[in-house]
């Protein structure tokens, strides 16, 4: 049982979702228990980390005995609030909020998409994979009417933060911002950005990278070789 | 002007792409130059971090005229990589796939999706926002004779592995993986997991969180008032 006087590190947090995922294969596969020198060859990261990690919800290992797999899915849905349900409207149905409505569909549950706000008329009263798509300038109303939880940003850099604003003002608890810019939101209310495209664009920086790499060490054994024939002369 | 014998740390690299995004909407509003002051007033990094971030390229500011946005927004451009073409193909064409190619499809150039893979004989020879879905069958021909740089992975957990073993065989420069699960490549090749759903439970405990330390305050409060009623009395 998590200790409430404990404030957990949101690098602890960024893990737990790792770990939730391993224990859903580990489950599936029928695995009952695993210790945490398993858990380690596993996931990658050190069995002392792993313990630790997990100490700070109180520990769910017995010693000798390793985790229960189902005990600590369970313990770790609860502590990131899965065992919930979470209502949610997107705003922007252009092609980033298409993306984003596919992708919200494919959550396995927990997370309802309601609505989509839009602003352009032509698509609003539409419907997008059977959600309808509302006036954008309807959304504070629906959200407060609603009790909606979690508002996902999908609009263009200029209208996020004014999205964002009518989310907070509307009493979202969430925010998920897939747009280009950084938002910013009251302190009482979550936010995750996700940018999409500095992911996309540190891949092309590492490809590159390891294409230099590459390069570099093929020049190297070239040069190596020419001495070593040279030598051989 | 970038020295190639420094290695740049990935936290670096991890920045670029937000500075990136900055300049571009500096740029879109006609600002020439910046100073570092002024860039963290903006992007909320320190001006010492800022200056250090870009010194690991050689510089670009000259003392007492600050950053030139253009200048600089081409240096991490080419830094990037992002002044190059890539080509891209996506597997699996199920729910996230299709989000994923919305978004492929939204990104404004520079990435170029071509073709679409998938094992359901239902979907195979079909269309998706324009691109031809063919058999996963022939993914490796495919990746060779059209030298593809980038693979995207939007399959099953369970077949996850395998497209990234046989990407990597036919000769991809990089993958983007959107699978659930965390897949093993090649040192030569560059990876970027994205894990969407790891975000969002990152949300929903963060949500929670924030609302057990409001109800803490709240509680906190009350007990206050009480307490002070009491001195009153």
């Amino acid at each position: 049982m998590r200790n409430k006087n404990t404030k957990i590190s949101n690098a602890v947090i960024r893990r737990l979702p790792r770990y939730r995922r391993y224990l859903i294969e580990l489950d599936k596969k029928k695995v009952d228990k695993i210790s945490s020198k398993e858990f380690s060859e596993l996931i990658g990261y050190t069995a002392s980390q792993i313990r630790q990690d997990l100490n700070n919800f109180g520990g769910f290992g017995q010693q000798g005995y390793g985790y229960s797999v189902k005990g600590l899915l369970n313990e770790i849905n609860r502590i990131l609030g899965l065992d919930k349900e979470y209502k949610m409207v997107i705003a922007g149905a252009g092609n980033l909020g298409q993306a984003i409505t596919k992708y919200a569909l494919s959550l396995p549950h927990g997370f309802k998409l309601t609505k989509i706000f839009e602003i352009d008329p032509g698509l609003i009263g539409k419907q997008m994979e059977d959600i309808e798509i509302l006036d954008y300038e309807t959304i504070v109303d629906y959200v407060e009417e609603n009790d909606i939880d979690i508002g996902v940003i999908c609009v263009n850099p200029e209208n996020a933060q004014d999205v964002a604003d009518r989310l907070c003002f509307a009493g979202v608890k969430g925010i998920w911002n897939f747009s280009t810019v950084d938002i910013e939101v009251p302190a009482s209310v979550a936010l995750e950005n996700v940018q999409l495209s500095d992911n996309l664009h540190s891949l092309a920086y590492h490809m590159n990278d390891l294409g230099h790499t590459q390069a570099a060490a093929r020049e190297a054994k070239a040069k190596e070789e020419v001495m070593a024939s040279r030598k051989a002369d």
